[in-house]
């Protein structure tokens, strides 16, 4: 079983031979793949830009956490120096307090969220716009609130150059973290504003079973500020949160997806962002390799 | 806490204090629910029947293994016996697979499932449709052997008057249980035949989370079979088959549904069925009490 040419080499986490041989610095195939840093969820922002170009990736996208630990000008100046492009900083939302004061403070987290991806370059903001504040059970409430905080968000946004990109969620996270749950309707909130302003995430693992995910990634277009990938794999681990797999390892038609994606127009990143225990146990460097086989031999075509 | 006149009773499993008095047999609020038998998971038909009639429930829905496991005919008698209507026997479907053989006997066992429907008078034959083949992505091709599949099954249930309902599943099941994702992909496949003949479920659980559910709902008319109930609880449980709540201790707005069913002129019963091991090890007794104070408190109208 293990493939030609990948010297006995195993991908992580599951284990399994290495099909394909890891690709190399300046292999063209890389050009457009980056490694959202929750993918190695261990590595400083410093040990991450490190790792993307020990491996050639040309890109990272960016955790507020980690960056506010070592410094907003820091983080900006460790992706400059490398010559990195950010293609997202995760994470801006939580907009779906019915409380006034959370709410202040929630809108307040935004502008600075959206000062650090002006500073850092980033090609958009990822908008996790929250789950319905506890004990309610008003969600088309909850949704509005959502659409009233990114209203009051894109004027301080524009004026920065910070795009907004509005992230749907699997139905999983309705709940607990995100009520926009299809790319339709996040495209219908992205709508009210300009593009430029607005964009949408388009995440594989969160969309993937939309039967009608095609043709709302062609009318997203313009839209789509960012695509990521990582698949949905069973049985689903313990924890939701961390319940997503490797490419290749799950039951997601990569190839499918980023066709549509790439048809719209859109030749921007696409990230790799995994949640997942088993992948944050694993070797960060085995990570980042299994990462570039993957991408080439799951989402790229061959 | 204790709520006045409950006389100190607890609902479970969450323990907490009951807010209403548990309905008794004759209490005209009582007469749209049904038990179905997954909630009592240990109970045999004939103990689920014995349970339904002393607590005042006019309707159980069945499964066939436990059905089986006493013979058709003697289930059918025991619920006749009883008075109960049987609102749905679950479940028919798993009809995704490409392996022609296994096709085969998966539509024998459908028509089987047909059969036992008819001989128990059930109101509808539930159908859950089956997730990706084993290794496979296209997940538009299972959509449509499903689509394939239903219509083979049509002609033999129409014979018999029994009446296919199809269920869409929350997506956190598309790869391995239910590539029917939504009521409005549900709809568009019924739609190909009479409403008679094939008509849809309406489960809280799985479409509460659809920005489309109550214009659904509106569409589904006279489509829909049979309407479930039970809510979504966060934490999810690790078991992501077992992570159904009783009403009200979770997420969803029964009541905003609920009206919303009603307004299409739906009349029929309202089944609780809660997949949950923290349900199972409880005493069934206790289940069927809080299940009948869940549905008068959160449920119906107060």
């Amino acid at each position: 079983m293990s493939g030609a040419g990948t010297g006995g080499i195993l991908d992580v986490p599951s284990g399994r031979p290495a099909t394909v041989p890891t690709p190399l610095p300046g292999d063209a195939r890389l050009s457009r793949l980056s490694l959202n840093q929750k993918t190695t969820d261990r590595w400083s922002v410093g040990e991450a830009v490190a790792g993307c170009v020990r491996a050639g990736l040309p890109a990272i996208g960016l955790w507020r956490e980690p960056v506010q630990a070592i410094g907003v000008p820091a983080a900006a100046r460790l992706v400059a120096d490398a010559g990195l492009r950010v293609s997202s900083l995760c994470r801006g939302g939580f907009l779906t307090t019915d409380d006034p004061a959370q709410r202040r403070r929630a809108i307040d987290d935004n502008l600075r969220a959206i000062d650090e991806a002006a500073a850092l370059s980033a090609a958009c903001l990822v908008m996790v716009v929250g789950g319905l504040p506890p004990g309610s059970r008003d969600l088309a409430g909850a949704r509005e609130r959502v659409a009233d905080g990114i209203a009051e968000l894109v004027p301080y946004a524009a004026e920065r150059r910070v795009r907004l990109a509005l992230e749907p969620m699997h139905p999983i996270y309705c709940a607990d973290r995100g009520v926009l749950s299809t790319l339709g309707q996040a495209l219908d909130l992205a709508g009210r504003f300009r593009a430029r302003h607005v964009g949408v995430v388009v995440d594989t693992f969160h969309i993937w079973w939309d039967p009608d995910v095609l043709a709302q990634i062609e009318r997203a277009a313009e839209r789509i500020a960012g695509f990521q990938v990582c698949d949905w794999i069973t049985p689903l681990p313990p924890d939701a949160l961390l319940s997503r797999g490797m490419m290749g390892d799950g039951h997601i038609d990569f190839r499918l997806l980023r066709r549509a994606v790439d048809a719209t127009g859109y030749d921007g990143d696409i990230e790799v962002e995994i949640f997942n225990a088993e992948v944050w146990a694993a070797d960060p460097e085995a990570v980042v390799a299994t990462v570039a086989r993957r991408y080439v031999a799951h989402v790229l075509d061959v």
